[in-house]
């Protein structure tokens, strides 16, 4: 069902020296599969971390944010699947620190050194005792080259792992990239149901790994969305070892700009697959917004198509339904848009020009690019030079099917 | 498949002295289906409208806003299933610019004092030939009782035709208020794909009416969204004739008042209506949201709730989602929203509070508020005295089909 949605063989998956993966199944999410896992991190890796800016953030995001806060040095990440540990309250926030406690006890370390992440159910306590009761098989099970086994066990509606593996020269010395994320539905920046790690052995310093993850996120996780849900639980870890010796201490290294550009791509690609594999999805949608005064202005025209109920549905059809996206770009909320100036392509097709369809556009030219599967909608406002994208899916029977269906 | 949509009998539309109608089939639909409507006024009637604020606004709309500000006292409305004229650009202008001088010809009027309006298919030049050819014989039928037979003539997708017709007393003098609508999907406000006509035989000066237009029309037709589009062609036109002989002249008359509120009620239940006979719907919701700080933050946690696809679908599976409504009100962007004051109630049930699940809440109460067809979710956000609502309904797989099938 997953659009185009690349699984990388097991032997193109590089391990992250300073990293190991263990998993195992501790009975939370439901028999027979793996919903633990953890990651242990060397001693002096710098790990940064972009939370959801959701009111309603779940427990372990919060405690998230305290142990990044504590600067102790975080030694290992801990993730459940089949409940999310959201809207539990007091409950929740202990169920969230007995966690780290426990598992902080079996590895010798502090509390604060443990991040917790927790997806699935929101509202329902978290079945503390059977995740600690895991916790011994999870970290029997660590090894370097578990990433393939934790992009499976991280899954909930997900119906394909997702892992983003690179290796790149950074100065004469090789260093590794490797990642997964999760995600399906309840998908919109800001986050969404979404967990994303990425580790390099590359090493920086913790502060410029935290502008590093956060200029990675605005050009990957936060330019996804499938629903328009932003949910309570979404975060993006970036981990930086420094095992490899490659050490950039600022962005001033010529080396930075290298890393990077190959974390991005690594982070896009993690964010894109998100989309693929989005719930009930049949067709992967790329909006580019150009020629916009703002940031600002291209996000909104962005969102409000990529967010339209009727664009996407005309999208499922592969219906070239040009006046259902040129109403939201109408209604997106820019005041004083001259509709005249505006050019809308789809594909390499120019469908509409000054307002209204273009005069050399050709039914059976847009019908086909609806075709296909990966589609391009392109949109000059005539207004700056600012330009951005988004990238969502279509609006299917099969999205109702599932989200009338499960629990989430 | 509406949902608890009341249709008067024939015998309870009460007629609007100095309002005719007549309808006819002009073949711009299809065939054997009446696709055009005028209303003719008597001289002397006040009319007001409130049109959409999408920017790509059609032809007919901004040649209403012309011709209302021309204030030469209009004569005549002239309606159009089957194209929406919009994104038509220069002909499309001309298009319904040559229609509203064909029914001032055959009037005697100017072209000015003739209103335009369109729905149906968007980027389709509009058929005026046929729409002129077609004058005569509205004309012809133009009756006062004929506004069950126009409710109809103004149908696209909508299954059920809507009507709204009371009968108030005014200082003594009976006054009647009668009005129609139509819309079903691309529905939100400022406004929907939706046309809603609203008559009264009280006099009113135009100033005076079209301040009462604004409020009535944020009161009803822009309280209503079913997919959060906005459409190009939406218009509310309020219509006051004066033939009763009750003539109001300020907002300081004792009546004003009352006949305020009646023609609320009379679009409060036409916009309802839209909801309830909303593409697919098979519930009918009413978003409440008090204790807000002000209106803007009410609307947006409202809407919030009232667009997330999750929250819809749930719905439609009947399904006491919590989590969903709840991580809808944590983005609906006020940052500094406090979640440990929230309340949340389904119907008579508590189901939130401080921030989690309602300690006496049980699944089953819940569950029994669900099962209805017309559920209200109200939440106190605990920061002010405002409060607003709003109308929705759910999200269902026949929304997925009629979207993917209907070229709108």
């Amino acid at each position: 069902m997953a659009i185009n949605l690349i699984i990388p063989a097991q032997d193109a998956i590089h391990p992250i020296p300073g990293i190991r993966i263990g998993t195992a199944e501790a009975g939370i999410r439901k028999a027979g599969r793996r919903d633990l896992t953890v990651l242990l991190l060397d001693e002096g890796a710098s790990v940064a971390g972009v939370f959801t800016r959701n009111r309603f953030r779940a427990a372990p995001v919060q405690v998230c944010e305290a142990h990044l806060a504590a600067g102790a040095g975080i030694r290992a990440l801990v993730i459940n699947t089949g409940n999310a540990n959201a809207g539990t309250g007091e409950p929740g926030l202990r169920a969230a620190l007995d966690t780290c406690r426990a598992l902080a006890g079996r590895l010798g370390v502090a509390p604060e050194q443990i991040l917790p992440f927790s997806t699935g159910v929101i509202l329902e306590p978290l079945p503390v005792d059977r995740l600690i009761a895991g916790l011994p098989a999870a970290l029997d099970d660590a090894r370097p080259d578990h990433w393939f086994e934790a992009a499976h066990s991280i899954m909930t509606t997900d119906t394909q792992p997702k892992i983003h593996s690179a290796r790149i020269e950074l100065g004469g010395i090789p260093v590794s990239i490797t990642g997964i994320s999760k995600g399906a539905g309840m998908i919109r920046p800001n986050m969404a149901t979404m967990l994303g790690f990425l580790g390099t052995d590359a090493g920086l310093p913790p502060a410029l790994l935290r502008t590093l993850a956060t200029r990675i996120a605005d050009q990957s996780f936060n330019r996804i969305t499938v629903d328009g849900d932003t949910s309570t639980n979404d975060s993006f870890i970036l981990i930086a070892t420094g095992a490899s010796g490659a050490h950039i201490e600022s962005e001033q290294d010529p080396r930075f700009a290298a890393l990077a550009e190959a974390l991005t791509a690594a982070a896009r690609d993690l964010a894109q697959k998100i989309v693929r594999d989005a719930e009930g999805a049949t067709k992967f949608m790329t909006i580019r917004v150009e020629q916009a005064a703002s940031t600002d202005e291209a996000l909104k025209v962005a969102y409000a198509i990529a967010h339209s109920p009727l664009v996407k549905t005309a999208f499922y059809a592969s219906d070239p339904n040009l006046g259902r996206i040129l109403a939201a770009i109408g209604y997106a909320g820019i005041d004083d848009l001259d509709v005249s100036k505006l050019t809308l392509w789809l594909g390499d097709v120019r469908v509409a020009s000054q307002g209204g369809r273009d005069p050399a556009y050709r039914e059976e030219d847009g019908q086909r690019v609806m075709a296909e599967s990966e589609i391009l909608v392109r949109v000059a406002l005539g207004r700056g030079e600012v330009a951005d994208t988004v990238y969502t899916c279509d609006f299917s029977h099969e999205y109702v099917s599932i989200n009338a269906d499960y629990r989430s």
